[in-house]
């Protein structure tokens, strides 16, 4: 099996850029969304990404646990999309309501940890072709509040642990790829 | 003719890289500015950008109707040089004097679309070669405002529409290409 | 001796890698920190990255005076590692405990200009291999202060110059190498 990073900026084309990938493997498809429709402009996100994925496709919501999906609908003859992790990321961080200082350290829930490592370890037991995608948050100036650069942080060290473990690995610009890992894909 | 997409960071030197491939080229060339000179800062970069430009070029600023330009310059010994996009989205975004609320959501001018929808029909039809130079901004954190986040979204789309219409397309950084699409230039 | 320029956005890995090829190059390591521990979170992530280092490394902590540490660590058989170049402009831009406005334009200090001079003339005197880590900070939105537009300017502008003084230049993103310029490394 095959695991892939794609990575990307804000409306980078990296989701439609995962979805072509993904149809062209052939292969029955997963798609794990993380996005949970907390408010009216995430909904009409969701709404709009959906509209473009093919109907025969599997679509699992998942905000939190997901390495156990990964191990769910593990399959040799499958493709898992998860799309992303940077929703995912943000989901854990706020998953029990909390509430962080402007300035000053923050102290991350237990669950924010465990649940990377959880995917992690799952991503290398998963038997099915994964495609993960994520954003590069990390180009621009350094934000000012704690929890942005917290978040900053933590979503440049997932993007490495995830890379480290993906057969190939692309950062898509204007929708076009240019290939970090691995062969063009 | 070749259709040549320049993206990059602020201050990554696209310009400069831009301007390089139009003196290359051999054309006549017809630079077209889309900045208008609104505040001193501005000014300031409009006069260093000019200075470094070479005197036999063909200056047009346009701030909105850059699909008309594109058409009314057309013609097979030319290059055209759009620098650059991102201050012309700005301007679309702000052309009739619209104030636009904190959060919640955006309306857009009906010129906002209409004017790109020009561009990408203009573009198809000139005669020209084209360099079009325009700002990459989705790898930082997701600004807070709800115009900002309207802002990244709208570039991050048209850079995806430019791209796919166009030949070739790079990536500068530091003033140094990655190729994305087509031939090295 | 060769120059090598590694770029990246934050968390993306470019310490890391630099460490690698530095270690790879069998060389002795100078390594040149310009960060200072002005607060707690700083001090923290000085630790974070010193813990990672061989400890045969000599450390050398220099917040300003980069140029004049090359030239005094100059021999050919040493790789003098610079992390980072933006901590450093960060220390150059505040080194007089200047003020810097809001809106309206930012007079620098003498010394802003002076010791990038410094640099660059002593960056081609130097004997040793060279490698200079710095950020990538254009590709997000324009940020609103002005003292943060100018840092985003400067920044790209000092990365501009440096990528054309070095022999190679890479982008690094989630740890894994785009080449800029030069031979893959």
């Amino acid at each position: 099996m095959t695991r892939t990073l794609i990575l990307g900026g804000a409306r980078s084309g990296k989701s439609s850029y995962a979805e072509r990938l993904a149809i062209e493997s052939g292969k029955e498809v997963v798609y794990i969304a993380t996005a949970s429709a907390s408010d009216s402009e995430m909904a009409e996100r969701i709404r709009h990404h959906r509209a473009s994925r093919p109907v025969e496709w599997i679509t699992v919501e998942e905000p939190l646990a997901l390495g156990n999906q990964l191990l769910r609908w593990s399959a040799p003859e499958r493709l898992i999309l998860v799309d992303c992790l940077t929703l995912w990321l943000g989901n854990l961080l706020f998953s029990s309501g909390e509430e962080y200082p402007e300035v000053g350290t923050i102290t991350l829930p237990p669950l924010f940890h465990e649940q990377q490592d959880m995917l992690a370890s799952a991503l290398t037991r998963c038997s099915s072709d994964v495609i993960l995608v994520s954003n590069e948050v990390g180009m621009g100036i350094m934000p000012m509040g704690a929890i942005s650069r917290c978040f900053m942080d933590e979503q440049g060290r997932l993007n490495q642990a995830m890379a480290a473990l993906c057969d190939r690995a692309v950062l898509v610009a204007a929708g076009l790829p240019l290939v970090l890992k691995g062969a063009p894909c």
